[in-house]
This record gives structure tokens, C-alpha cells and sequence, in this order.
């Protein structure tokens, strides 16, 4: 057994760009720190676990996010949803007795593959923690959106959107970047675009963006909030329509999850931020406590 | 007057990367030429006018495209839609006694800015010389789509869609780009890429193209062809949804065309291609006779 309950041990939230240790002792955050040692920086996998076992203590291992792809440590397996702490807990990728990987989920829900590595310790914490309902659906903004509708506490399904990224292209190359360079805001101009957005014709959406320019019905300076909401707003007016009745709970810090409130606001609903640290120690705990 | 009726004439297609040069007689078009002398390759217009008229006949101009766009010659105005034959005539911009800039077009119908800028005179030109129905839902595929609701042989309305830039920048740039470099047919991954965008949630069905790489459910050498139905059939949904009655002819060159027919019979409708050359030659000529 990798973790035994209520001993200490170390979870490490391993991304692509980032990770994040903690050393958990009786239920609790003891200690706990965020460098830029993420995957992708990381050849030896093996010694940077090593070196994390010096600096916070020789101790049993849990890594969980892009750690277990194929561009990680070891390729951990997907569970297919639905799936809970249990099911995790029991498909965990064992590198040794005192180290394992928790695996990513998948889904093929009506003919829709979608996979997530890493987002399932926070989903499922969330609700283990309490912070959010056991029927509910969860939103993890960022460059690859995950939309999780949780039931009976497990994960039921889930959508993932390239939001941020089509963003980040947008605004780095091709006809509109030099209009988007502006700040965004949950401002008028924003909640302008998620009104364009109910519409779900985004390529022409943005288009829009430039006859704006050309025609000179919005300040440039609006473009880049106009452009936000657009695209946040097309994927919160699809994921609220195939979730009429859910709850919804935004795992995010307040400066991305305050415009998910606001899009998600502008179509009759309400959400609220709740805390994704605090979720991803709950998550990883729970798992620590089923593993079999 | 920059054309007389019945008179020999010059017209230019003046774009951003190509410029086609016509020289036409009796209605007729005795000589053409395509070059890379497209309006971000030229700083003297002037100069390059002249040079015109050195190899083709010292003609009176008629010059239509981003050439009267804000980095071409002179800005040209919009007229604004519903706009024909005679809206264009009269709003030309001389810039001399025999040379004239084809306004563009742009519409505010319904809060959505948009804007044309050449192919107007392709678009009035299909209706004028027969090739299309006065009555007709015209498509110009590309970088920047172009769909015309043309009615009584007018620009009634019309929509465009970065439907090709988004294509290119997903190409290009960030998560997808490496699975999206094989080739696109209208194959069965390209069909099946029309039917996932009647969900009209592209950001997600995106994502999807990655998913199906980590689980295996998709040749990625099929990943291109699905990508550009995604797309493809997005734009085409939400437009035939619209329109939903209106015979579709393409303005377009074989292979694009064919993705485009493609994905409107995936809807139940029927499309053919029309020769946009024929076309424009067509709307340049009744634009000409057209001049008060």
C-alpha cells in the first residue's frame, strides 16, 4: 500500500508548466510549495522525486496531473467515467511500493471522446471537502476548459473546450491580434460578446471583430474583453444548455473565474468561485484513503 | 465618366496577395493576367496603375478589392447593404478622370458588423450574367468565408466566417498543429467532422481531435480531414439554418468547393460550383455600364 491512512505523505500536483508539493500529516496541509519544475522541464523523473523526498521528507508519494502522459514520467491509464475516488483509487499506476501516479478519465459519451489528467483530484475533492454539492457542475477554466457534471460525488461526464487556447492563438497570430492586445475585463464590452456568443456561430462572431474596426462601431480597446466574452461565452451558453438544472461551481482564482460568473450570470444562472487548492488536497486525501 | 458604355476598359482584381488584370472589349475579355502584385507587395500605386496600362492599353481603370482598403491605394467607401449593380456605380472613388475604385460593402443587420471588400463585384456579377438566380444564398469559401443572401439580383445581407484562418492557425500553432498536417478530402473523417459541428460547440469539438489521439479512436492521419469538417460544418450549419430555403452556389475553384458541397449535402441541400472568374468579369462589366 502506497499511503497508509492517516500517516504522512506527499502529493504533488504535476503539470505541464508547474507543480506544486505538499507534505499532508494527519488530514492536513503541512507544508507546501509551487515551483516551475513541470513536466516539461523535467528529464529525470525519478531523481526529481528523489530530490522532493530530501527537501520535505522520505515519504510515500502520490503525483497526480500530466506526470502519468506520455510526456510525463510514465503514461498512467484513463478510467472511463462515470467515476469516483473508489475507482481512481483502484487503477492507480504503482511506480515502486511508496510512489504511484492517480490516472487521468476518459469518456466517449455520445460519440465524444474527452479525456482529462490531473483536473479528477480537484473534481472529486470538491466535493469530498464539502465545498461543493454531490450533484453539481464544476467548471476549470484555463487554456483547456473542463466542464464536469458530478453525480452522487463521482464524475459523471465531462466536456473540455480549447476556450483559452483559441484565445491565446487569436491573439498572438493571424487578423485579429493586433486588435486584441487589450486588457479583458468583465466590463460591458465583454458581456456584449457573451450576448454575440448565444448566437453559436463563433467563426463569424469574430469576424466581427474586425468590420467593428473597420466600420468603427466599438473602441479597439474593447476588442480584446468583446473577444473574451465571446469565446467564454460560447462555451458557457453550450454547457448550460445540456445542464439546465445544475448547480454551478467554478474552480479558479477570482481574476478567470469572475468572468465565467459573469457569462454564466448573463444567461439567468448563477456560480460561485470555490477554492482549487483547497479541492485538490481534499481529492488527494480522499484517494489516499480508498487506495485497496 | 471613368467607362463608356460598349468601350475597351481595364479591370483589376486588386487583392492582398494577388492582383489579376483583365483587359475587356466589346464585353468580352481579350487578355488576362494573374500576378503576386497584390496590394501588401506595393508601395506606388500610381506608379504600378501606370505600368498597367503600359502592357495592357492606355484605358480607362476600374479597380476593385483591398486595393481600396486602408492598405491599398485609397480607402474606398462601404455602401451599405442591401446594395446591387447601381449603389456600387454611383459610389465609386475617383481618384482620376479614368481611373475609379469599386466601393465595398458592409452590413449592420441584426448588431453584427460586417464588411466586403471584392467580392462584391463577383457576387453581382454571378446574378448578372445568368450564372446564378437573382434569388440565391451565394458562398465564397476561404480565409475569410463570405455567404451572400442575394435577392432581386441585390447583396440582401451577408455573413462572413475566419472559418479557413481559424483552420490555418490551429495548423500552425499550439496543441493540435502536429496531428493537423495530413491531407484534407471530402473523406469519411471529413463527414464526420460536418456531423459533430451540428452540435455548433467548435471549441470543444476541437478538443475532441486530441482526445481521440490519447484514446486511439481516430487515424490521426484522419485528423486534418475532421478538423476542416468541423469547421467547414460549422460555418455551414448555422448558415443553412438561416437561410434555410435558398438555392446554394459556390463561388470557389474545385477542391475547396468540393469540401463545401460536401458538407451541404450532409445537410440535406444541394450546392453547385459557378466560375468566379466568369463572375467577376461579369459584375466589373455591369458596374461599368452601370456608371451615372
Amino acid at each position: 500500500m502506497v499511503v497508509r491512512q492517516g500517516e504522512p505523505f506527499l502529493a504533488v500536483d504535476w503539470g505541464t508548466t508547474n507543480r506544486r508539493v505538499y507534505r499532508i500529516e494527519g488530514g492536513a496541509v503541512v507544508r507546501t510549495e509551487r515551483d516551475d519544475r513541470g513536466v516539461t522541464a523535467v528529464q529525470d523523473f525519478a531523481g526529481e522525486a528523489a530530490a522532493i523526498r530530501e527537501r520535505f521528507g522520505d515519504l510515500p508519494m502520490l503525483l497526480a496531473g500530466m506526470v502519468g502522459s506520455n510526456i510525463g514520467w510514465q503514461p498512467a491509464p484513463y478510467v472511463p467515467a462515470p467515476a469516483g475516488v473508489g475507482e481512481l483509487a483502484a487503477s492507480l499506476l504503482h511506480l515502486d511500493e511508496r510512489t504511484a501516479i492517480v490516472p487521468g478519465v476518459s469518456t466517449l459519451a455520445d460519440g465524444r471522446p474527452d479525456v482529462m489528467r490531473g483536473e479528477e483530484v480537484q473534481l472529486l475533492g470538491a466535493v469530498a471537502s464539502g465545498l461543493t454539492p454531490a450533484d453539481a457542475l464544476l467548471v476549470q477554466p484555463g487554456t483547456h476548459c473542463k466542464w464536469a457534471q458530478m453525480r452522487d460525488g463521482r464524475i459523471a461526464g465531462f466536456t473540455t473546450a480549447m476556450t483559452g487556447e483559441l484565445f491565446a492563438l487569436l491573439r498572438a497570430h493571424g487578423l485579429l491580434a493586433a486588435q486584441l492586445q487589450g486588457a479583458v475585463t468583465a466590463n460591458a464590452a465583454f458581456r456584449e460578446g457573451v450576448e454575440a456568443a448565444k448566437r453559436r456561430d463563433l467563426a463569424a462572431s469574430l469576424f466581427g471583430i474586425r468590420a467593428a474596426k473597420m466600420l468603427g462601431t466599438r473602441d479597439d480597446a474593447d476588442a480584446a474583453a468583446y473577444a473574451s466574452g465571446l469565446l467564454i461565452g460560447s462555451d458557457v451558453a453550450v454547457r448550460l444548455d445540456e445542464m439546465p438544472d445544475a448547480e454551478v461551481l467554478i474552480l479558479s482564482g477570482p481574476e478567470l473565474g469572475n468572468l465565467y460568473i459573469t457569462a454564466i450570470e448573463a444567461h439567468g444562472r448563477s456560480a460561485a468561485l470555490i477554492d482549487s487548492h483547497a479541492a485538490f488536497v481534499a481529492g488527494i486525501l480522499a484517494i489516499g484513503d480508498a487506495i485497496p
